[in-house]
């Protein structure tokens, strides 16, 4: 089981007026600061407000039509939650969604805005993965897990696949690693458009299970990470998402939680864009010298922008230096 | 004197690689709020954070050889500051900015980053465009002032027209107006490519001029305007834009500042952008039932984005109701 450039392009004709294409935007004050073309592809402006919207969609939509009538199940805190619940609904069919008891109330809010049921756990003594095969089973529901899955893969990498249509040869992508769905889809599809390009992951310092993993050759687990970069809290990466990331990344490299920070607060003084904390991270990763050499053209996907106002203004309030 | 479409046009293509085409935004969220297809046209995300490079850039250009090596001058506090600034610099020339001694020091920093140079005078008992065809004599230099001159008008109608190209057909276009240079071009734009669309004007309640000079058929000067709209907080109507937007604007509609911290918040939330309170006026207009019917398919002018972090944190954070 494996997923190939081709499932890539599949997948982007399947999302073709659902998920937007988004823009990739340039900005000559970053080029000068970073000593290079930088192109971002701004899935904080996607719909449901991150990438998650393809790999879900992408996924939903080739179950068969008596899967869609019973419906279908994930686990998922964050974008994946309102991905799978958006995409259930397009469909017709109906989600049920495994979420901590306690995630914060405007996200239960978005959730069940698109007509999901949420069925909570404990998130210190509960296991979502079984709480989700057990739903599975018991009401004959197709889950869909939030990356390891060859479906979910594919869609994720149409992101890389318009990146490099729009902005043409690069010499480098740089993108977000959690569960690591995002990174493998487009090192499928940028290895698979252009050989030689490099593909540079990027973790919060906190949550380094794929580079650990990476340098191991095998996966391996980690405390659950401390960090702001919610969406990149993963502790051990994904079977198929680490089986085709040991093949296709080149590189992870580490960022603070401050210098997610500062870069948050650099996209808004200065791109004009609302990132998430993950979102920024391969902002952070340029803006604080992690590629050595600097690639010449480089490309870096902006995962998500889902913060809310009042987080924002808290993150980006905070002087550089507080770190926990 | 006048401006048409073909003035347009013509500094479409002059502009062509120095502005960004920037991208029209879509959000069925926004859609589903408004009861209307919605395209937003994000000029935050345009150079300098906002649609002044495109006009002072277009005005600039056409001057002769001979004028672009004595220099150039202008007075503004804010976009145009740093457009003509930046303008100048592209074409090999050099700019004088007259500016109030009390502007924040991020906003002169930002103008001399871009190698101008700043005269400051005292924004209670001086003149600034006195101060400013002044130094144009005294110097030989060419003033571009912010809006009542028909190369920015055409420059900065550039906006809409690249909005119409990529939204199709539209109802109606809702646009920011403070001196009026921004509508007056869009009118132009929109009104020559598709006769039937209405032109909506937005100004904050405090500095409606432009609504009570259409009014009164003349141009009415108020109380310089107490406004967080500080691009929108002219206190009359420039004498060329007046002449095309009573002939092109078929109304304005008021927002108050609380309006505008709220569509700036609802950017954050759901759009991921970051907007200065100008740039929020359509949005807030669309957001607050100021369109009465509401047209069905809307063109909406985002002017720009430049707030700086801690004043975003600042006005996203201020509960509503708390108005001054």
């Amino acid at each position: 089981m494996t997923v190939t450039l081709r499932d890539v392009r599949d997948a982007a004709e399947r999302i073709e007026g659902v998920a937007h294409r988004t823009p990739v935007i340039r900005s000559r004050t970053l080029d000068g600061l970073v000593g290079a073309r930088v192109h971002l592809k701004a899935e904080n402006l996607q719909r449901i407000g991150a990438f998650k919207i393809r790999g879900a969609y992408n996924a939903i939509v080739q179950l068969p039509p008596d899967q869609l009538a019973r419906g279908i199940v994930t686990y998922s805190s964050g974008n994946h939650a309102q991905a799978v619940a958006l995409s259930a609904r397009e469909l017709g069919s109906t989600a049920v969604i495994v979420m901590p008891a306690d995630t914060p109330p405007s996200k239960l809010d978005a959730v069940r805005g698109y007509g999901a049921e949420i069925v909570t756990y404990d998130r210190y003594s509960g296991d979502r993965e079984a709480i989700g095969r057990q739903l599975a089973e018991e009401r004959g529901l197709a889950l869909i897990p939030p990356y390891d899955h060859p479906h979910v893969i594919a869609g994720q990498g149409t992101a890389a696949l318009e990146l490099l249509e729009d902005a043409g040869e690069l010499d480098a992508i740089v993108v977000p690693v959690g569960g690591g769905g995002l990174i493998a889809g487009s090192a499928v599809a940028a290895k698979g458009l252009q050989p030689g390009i490099r593909v540079i992951g990027v973790e919060p310092r906190a949550g380094d299970d794929t580079k650990r993993s990476l340098a191991a050759g095998e996966r391996v687990r980690i405390d659950v990470p401390r960090t702001i970069a919610d969406g990149q809290a993963a502790p051990i990466p994904g079977e198929l998402t680490f089986a085709l990331n040991r093949t296709l990344v080149d590189e992870i490299v580490l960022v603070s939680d401050d210098e997610l920070r500062e870069a948050m607060r650099f996209a808004v003084d200065r791109l004009k864009l609302v990132l998430e904390p993950s979102g920024a991270s391969g902002l952070a990763a340029l803006l604080f010298g992690r590629l050595d050499p600097v690639p010449a053209r480089i490309g870096v996907i902006i995962s998500g922008g889902n913060v809310g106002a009042a987080r924002l203004a808290e993150l980006i309030g905070t002087p550089p230096g507080s770190d926990m």
